[in-house]
């Protein structure tokens, strides 16, 4: 099925924002644009790093919540498989052909147990994590009604404050209660340090880094004192992977952000002090906007607000210009101050998005763009999937 | 069409969050819950108010994004149509029934132009706003290609900051441009103070609107001693549509978030200084949500984080409870404060969200519910249509 074919007879603007072999200049605002020679650029050398340290990557899919993205990531980044953080996400990764899929997070309500032991039907391996061990025995019922084998991780809360438990005995204590348990294998260990990865300061992330790996360390080597082998150590993030990579004990990164980049994550400092958007990975994701109004002398209005991003970590930056700057964000409008009046009706910016994840979130297609023509559409094709 | 033909086939939790017929408790988390009496009345409520006042309700759909929701408002609250933002958010309104249709905002790109101008051929009435008399050629040409009728609205800005002009003078010279253009009809006046909505004290938003009706009438007056009239003065918000309706001016109210409330509206206080929320609007809007972790004694990790809700107008309120409080929200996760432990996981709690309109927006289906039982599913017809 070729571009043409799949998008005959949708309309631009009403079905999908833009269509393959149309220019740059085109798209229907504001919706979001990869870069694509970034964006391969970004998964390619994530690849090589984990390939050059040993490393498995379990891409995160969270952040794009596409198939074809993740497709991407294990044909040009030879990722292991992906992670994600709902079961919704994990059927549609499993049904558009990933054939290893970590649910990184607990999953209790009884009906979403029910459709995580299903997975496996799909041709998935199917992994989650538990911090409580009255989990297993809902998990294993689960899988032994479906005739499937639903693989677990032992989630330690290494200082994200979320989920996780917090000591080596009950990481101990569930392994344990998980390998005992029918239709049910232990595999290892989760342990992703939410809470750092956006600090600026290298060292300030490699101190908790630090009193992860300590924890982590010390929960593996209990493991294995009774016997019981972790087949993965999982985390790391865009943040931290160095770390995890270089800690003796971790053997798979989950990193999600380094694909896309976004203006918070770009702002945190590497080894030398630099900023990571700035030679570590590029921005390949964006958000184009067009100015809708300039009533102002001083103001251009922009088409995309709160409806076409999330600005938890911080307002959009704009790409490639410092002469204009997006200063308030409203449902549907940015407010662009434009001091010397440069901008026009109909001008497109590129906004670098505070946050990736929960951007790509609100839109349902990513417009694929090479050369400054469409190349392809891909449909986020988890967005929503939250329940 | 009934609920059980509609939904036949779908998987709960796959395709859509809950059927109806099924027990509140058992709708899959995180999703959208209507409260539908509390909804019906709200409704009824404004519809009522605005009738006693003389006031037409153009309902603002780009709160819901929902034809269904603005069916109601049409039927139970005499709404005369709708208003919302995105000529594609206009689309699907406009095929879902609803005959009078007003682009509350500027549209400026030729190809949305051109879309906005086949609008009437979906059977409904067609109105947009205007802030730059070079706009006006470009609406009257793609009406003319298309042997339709666009009505425009001259936006003034009065205080939001955004679109809109700020003279009386600019009014009326784009006024009369419209009025001399082939396919365009001159149709009034839209003036929306978006930004003393949601300041705390009456006073302070009676002093914004004040000047905001000020400069309408100031515009009206000239406009007539042109001989041009103004069918449509529109404007008023959930914060200040007594003040439009009381202004002698505006007789056209465009209030959105009245029918669902949330946090962030719920705490302006009334003319007795009373939250609105505490009587005169019912919050019939929640993110339902579950306890999906408990590995620290003082916390509930429960499943709606920034993928479930916007929080750009602060975090959401646990409804109904003062002993749990909703304190952090990640991605994937919102952190309850629970001194007392008394959550268990699986437990359900009802948020409601800070900012209904953005929120509304992540989610695909409305699930509506009465007396404790699932009556309906509503999609969020026009979510995502930003662009």
């Amino acid at each position: 099925m070729n571009a043409q074919t799949k998008f005959e007879g949708l309309e631009v603007g009403f079905d999908v924002p833009a269509l393959p072999g149309m220019n740059e200049a085109d798209i229907q605002t504001p919706s979001l644009v990869l870069d694509l020679d970034a964006l391969e650029r970004n998964i390619k050398k994530m690849g090589d790093y984990a390939k050059a340290h040993g490393m498995r990557h379990r891409v995160h899919g969270k952040m794009h919540k596409s198939v074809d993205v993740a497709k991407l990531q294990v044909e040009l980044g030879g990722a292991c498989g992906v992670c994600c953080q709902k079961v919704s996400e994990a059927e549609v990764f499993a049904r558009g052909g990933i054939q290893d899929v970590l649910v990184s997070n607990q999953v209790r309500d009884p009906a979403k147990i029910d459709r995580l032991a299903r997975l496996p039907k799909l041709g998935a391996r199917t992994i989650c994590c538990v911090d409580d061990i009255a989990n297993v025995a809902d998990l294993s019922a689960a899988a032994q009604r479906h005739g499937t084998e639903i693989e677990c991780l032992v989630e330690i809360d290494c200082g994200a404050g979320r989920c996780g438990v917090t000591t080596t005995s009950a990481v101990v204590d569930i392994a344990k209660a998980i390998d005992g348990a029918e239709g049910l294998k232990f595999s290892g260990i989760q342990a992703y340090q939410g809470a750092m990865q956006h600090m600026d300061s290298y060292e300030d992330r490699k101190a908790k880094i630090d009193v992860a790996v300590a924890m982590v360390k010390d929960a593996v080597e209990a493991l294995k004192s009774d016997g019981i082998e972790c087949d993965i150590v999982g985390g790391g993030g865009t943040g931290s992977y160095y770390f995890e990579s270089n800690s003796g004990v971790f053997n798979e990164l989950q990193c999600g952000s380094y694909a896309f980049m976004d203006a918070d994550y770009g702002r945190i400092l590497d080894q030398d002090g630099k900023r990571i958007d700035q030679g570590e990975w590029e921005n390949a994701f964006f958000i184009l906007t067009s100015v809708m109004s300039h009533a102002k002398a001083d103001k251009a209005i922009v088409d995309a607000g709160l409806k076409a991003q999330s600005v938890d970590s911080g307002l959009p930056v704009i790409f490639g210009r410092t002469d204009v700057e997006y200063v308030k964000c409203s449902d549907e409008h940015g407010v662009v101050s434009d001091l010397d009046g440069t901008l026009k009706v109909n001008d497109k910016l590129k906004l670098v998005p505070g946050h990736c994840d929960p951007t790509a979130n609100v839109h349902d297609w990513y417009v694929g763009v090479r050369g400054g023509v469409v190349e392809t559409l891909w449909p986020v094709s988890a967005r929503g999937k939250a329940y």
